[in-house]
């Protein structure tokens, strides 16, 4: 009997790994009866693994790495809800589909908070607010230049996905630019909407005054903004980079600030390059680069709301078996 | 006979100071029938009494300062066309009205550079975007911190003129965030068309997450935010003022930053105060404050559109002895 108990106790305990997730909004889990297991060290591979042993649910917060090792003995686990989009870096996806468990992930949570960076690097960019408001730091002063209004800019957006289409949003309707997009699959409902146009990535790189890459990484994707792009923009060209840093090839980026092909860029993170190449990346900063450290969907708001659909999630598979953020083939 | 064409061809002169007029724009005035000189060094009070003696119009986009000695003999001078809003610090308006010289200035050229300007400023703020991107310039790496989603925020400005309507559209239309502003006089038409609320100065400061000062500055708006309101502010508040500095006391600012009242202030403008008191704000640069050396208007876009009002009205002045854009009582 005692050992029932355990038993029962187990299957019904829900693995809450990182520490960003508000205690409240755990809540909707202990109502449900479910016990909440939040340790607040990282775990290591064996301690992942024995944690999911006695588990029904894993909210995957942290910086954990669940391998095929650490869900092969998961036989309670019903559902992985990633907090987040990019879940591959967190979890071994082909091993959950291999044992039939249900990976989730938090769409539209975010697109608001890295939208709103990205127009934070938009507009830091087209006025070189970062790089004028240095000269305090670094001592420098010249005479500012006079930069264009984003009003009267033609921007393009590569990547018309959730965040994508809330900077469109934001240009369309806030600051009334003229906006274009690449997609791998045209939007004609947006385009209405927002009254965008759409353009090949060959078309679009060459027309627009500002580009915006905002397209998930992969390896479609990696280096997809090269020298061939670079080199066909429109001199002094603004690039804002609020996604991974690699979309746009290191090398091409640097040759572009160098020439004044691109007049000034912007970057949510930073490459993993060479030393040579980063320290000349890095002698652009302030002038001509700025990079902020993945700030994009670093805000309380997104942070709750992946909080929220994660918790949804997990209620809903282990209640019905089943919720509309399951992101592989079970 | 010489005589008489050299006087027809002076009274039909039109004075330019400054170098930031292109000359296409200038074309107007020329098609007109006048000859523009446009002086490529400043002017000393002598040289431009000497210059207005013989001239119909000025189009004062220099750092000159049209002074009554100077204007004393301006005897064919029918208008003084401002490049920009604040004329008092470029033209003594006492003595041209008092030669009956009307004055003119650009309203609504600047609204969107500056308002630009201010959302690059807020976005700045919000997301510490300086400050983290200066963690590359000085070394610093601290892991960041969460913010808040602008959309999710209780915004107040103080102003609605041209500009603070423009924040405002951008607020509301762009980013959806909450929007309640303080004016001397109530815009219901603009609280209908963009659900706006309004508050008094000292309700406003109390209630709002972010504040936006964008008021003219004069003796009634030197200090408006002083120690009184800081004190008063949410802790944590976010303040812009991309108007002069001097609207909010430089003492209560440092209080205010020090004691973590403000969160973060973004100017766009520097005091011109006590240089202990200097070097205390100064010290709160990048982690607390950031400036930028006043680029409110500097854009293309802004500078065209101000030498295409100015060139109107002095042709609507010559032709008729009157504009919209007067603003002396002559």
């Amino acid at each position: 009997m005692e050992k029932d108990s355990v038993r029962t106790l187990m299957s019904t305990r829900v693995l809450v790994t990182g520490t960003s997730v508000r205690r409240e909004l755990l809540q909707p889990l202990v109502d449900a009866g479910y016990t909440v297991d939040n340790p607040t060290h990282l775990l290591s591979d064996n301690e992942l693994k024995e944690a999911l042993t006695s588990t029904a649910a894993y909210l995957l917060g942290g910086d954990e790495y669940a391998s095929r090792k650490a869900l092969s003995s998961a036989k309670d686990l019903k559902v992985i809800a990633f907090l987040g989009m990019g879940f591959e870096a967190f979890v071994d996806a082909a091993a959950a589909t291999d044992l039939r468990i249900p990976i989730t992930n938090t769409p539209g949570t975010l697109s608001n908070a890295v939208a709103e960076l990205t127009m934070g690097l938009v507009l830091s960019s087209t006025r070189r607010l970062f790089a004028y408001a240095s000269s305090y730091l670094v001592g420098a002063s010249e005479a500012p230049e006079k930069q264009h209004d984003l009003s009267a800019m033609h921007v393009g957006i590569v990547g018309l996905g959730g965040v994508g289409t809330r900077i469109a949003e934001i240009l369309r309707n806030g600051f009334g630019s003229r906006v274009s997009y690449f997609s791998r699959t045209r939007k004609p409902k947006e385009e209405n909407r927002l009254g965008l146009s759409f353009a090949n990535l060959s078309q679009l790189v060459r027309e627009v005054d500002l580009l915006v890459v905002m397209t998930p990484s992969n390896e479609q994707t990696k280096g997809m903004i090269g020298k061939d792009q670079v080199t066909s923009f429109r001199p002094g060209l603004i690039l804002i980079n609020s996604a991974r840093p690699d979309i746009v090839d290191p090398g091409a980026l640097l040759a572009g600030l160098e020439s004044g092909q691109i007049g000034y860029a912007a970057f949510d993170a930073f490459y993993e390059a060479s030393p040579d190449l980063l320290e000349r990346l890095k002698a652009m900063i302030p002038a001509k680069l700025m990079v902020t450290p993945h700030l994009g969907s670093l805000t309380h708001e997104a942070r709750d709301g992946m909080a929220r659909k994660a918790t949804q999630s997990i209620l809903n598979i282990l209640k019905t078996g089943t919720d509309p953020c399951i992101v592989n083939r079970i």
